[in-house]
């Protein structure tokens, strides 16, 4: 199985998954491809709480600002699953998260040794993608979609090796050290979490780094000067009606019951928030 | 195979994708996750107008404003299809036109009794799910995203279980009652029909639920003091025209050749509309 | 394989899916469904940028303003695909690509001469379909919704059939000329190329019909009065900046990094462009 994730929209996954239909008979499964655009934090949080539901399987993440530049294209072991995306930090924590207490083994594509992409009927030179080389001299790979030119390809290359000899294949050296990103992790004091907006999802839920135990005992807390109640699900409030309950990933979310939390709240990705047991007669 | 039904967005379809590719290697179908959030009224047309068009199946549906109250969890056997939803009426009118003459068979999900879903890596106790209980004593499921933790895990069983044979499963008892929906029908006389918009779709035609057999032998028609042709397609008028025609489901559906209905007509779904054959010396 | 590309948004394609799993078992594969609402030439420009990477197989495309009226429905034998829709010219330059050198083999549908389809539980003449006919006399197809009634079991069919024997299909007739479509070209001088916008895609890029190869060893170009450089990747400009590059389909786009090229630039579709090697002597 393999599974793709991108910023895409569309159509372009579509040329991804014509590539990997070329190479392997996989069954393909979308993640999404909506991810907010080159927002490597986001797409970082959703792969960490999504793809560990799925069985041994690889995954295709192209989440990629630096598309073209010198950083470098990863396959990453964690566990049974396999990664391939842009060394940008994206892969990191789903990484640790899949590999449990076992170690990330780290692999950088060569991707002038990968089989390159050709399209049925494509004209050679007609439209060459390399700019400084002459007509006819398309380079193997454009330099702004290495998703369908060398991630699909890649991709498609792991899953049809096992897993335990990735790195005999030719066209993956071992890497020492790839871009790390942390997801920040919230402060908890005994009547006060500090913590971040960690995303947004479609419904507005305000999703923080705050871990849901942290709700544990408490029926209401104070966020933003607004006094609200903890609930167990969105109905414990009526509908319009703001809560603070704990979403599926076991995080703090705000939220409002048939409303979006992100409106009623004011916040979006990256805010901080802090969470407070207040005494009523502290706020008189 | 199996459809999957959300009014989710994304990602978290992908999230009930994996866990039914942990437990059966079914062919999964999305029928679409950007229903209209929480509005079980829309989704239950769109199922009840698309389902039938596939081959037996499981099709599990999660448009569940009441997640996490004590709605129950349901399993309805409806002819050679079997329906994993909500019990809040979206079940309704899909299992009833898949039953045809046949009784429909309700079953409840005891969740508790669910093989629970356990992603990779999961560091137990870390951000516990449970609000009330101890830290690392998460529950079995989420109070909020029982997509994922029940009704994609029982998708999956009901699947790998012979429909005839699914009150043998220990976590499902038979159910007498379940909440009922019936889409509004429409009123029709010899001249006039008093309806109702069922949805509008994403070109922006109003569907309405009065039967297209209304616009038999009528040329025209008066629709909230709009004089507007019948036509057999949308090309029946230039391009920016109104017209009524009878959509693909064989309802009367107002539009605009190329353009939006519901702008045009200032409808949308719910309002009450009432088209009419009247002549023309009338509107003097 | 069968590939699906509409403009219907959803829940329309399911339906689609679900006419085409009844009759076979393909792997299915969405290229897109969001394709510009009832743009025949977007259409065509991205099936034949994304269609080419993909083994062989059928492609069934459904974007058809024309629907309901006497447009041809089509099947075009394409080398090892085969092509399944309006002939509308959607289908003509994606064709071409795929046939390299070879002929194309282009045949009309007969739709009366299909096998209906019969959703379960559809109650005989309770929505009858036709307008004109008399109660419970429901023809055949929709007027409204060929992708589902027409295209799809189409697709289903020739999927079934081997490709050099599309022509023993009952309801399959030659054609001589079907509705010619091609993608205007730009016309290249020395200094200046003077071309047209195909399209925009989701990131705002820009893609113009400017051949890739009119960069090479320029490093500046003027667009509309704008001095731009010309890099090989998005990030070779800070983000925010404009910049000319060469994009994935091998032509010139106006991008800018991080951002919107269309918005920046203030061009859509269907605008021309001339991008100019103008001396800065000139400008003065």
């Amino acid at each position: 199985m393999i599974t793709l994730a991108s910023d895409f929209g569309t159509p372009y996954p579509a040329a991804m998954k014509g590539v990997l239909c070329q190479r392997t008979t996989a069954r393909l499964v979308d993640i999404a491809h909506d991810f907010p655009r080159q927002d490597v934090r986001a797409a970082a949080f959703w792969l960490r709480e999504v793809l560990p539901y799925f069985p041994p399987a690889t995954h295709l993440v192209v989440i990629d600002p630096g598309v073209g530049t010198d950083r470098h294209a990863l396959v990453i072991r964690a566990g049974e699953h396999v990664l391939v995306g842009p060394d940008n930090g994206v892969l990191c924590p789903v990484a640790r998260r899949l590999a449990g207490d076992g170690a990330l083994e780290t692999h950088v594509i060569d991707e002038t040794r990968l089989e390159s992409v050709a399209p049925t009927g494509q004209v050679s030179g007609a439209n060459a993608r390399a700019i400084s080389g002459p007509d006819g001299d398309a380079g193997p790979a454009s330099n702004t979609f290495h998703g369908r030119d060398v991630f699909a390809p890649a991709a498609a290359g792991v899953h049809e090796t096992d897993r335990d000899a990735l790195a005999d294949l030719e066209w993956l050296s071992p890497l020492e050290d790839c871009v790390e990103l942390e997801l920040p992790k919230a402060v908890l004091e005994d009547e006060r979490a500090r913590g971040e907006v960690l995303v947004v999802d479609g419904f507005g839920n305000v999703i923080t780094n705050v871990p849901g135990r942290f709700l544990a005992g408490r029926d209401q807390l104070v966020v933003a000067d607004h006094r609200i109640p903890v609930g167990e699900t969105f109905a414990a409030v009526e509908p319009g009606e703001r809560l603070a309950t704990v979403g599926s990933h076991g995080y703090v979310e705000l939220d409002v019951n048939r409303g979006r939390g992100d409106v009623a709240f004011g916040l979006e990705a990256g805010d901080r928030v802090v969470l407070e047991e207040r005494e009523t007669a502290r706020e008189v």
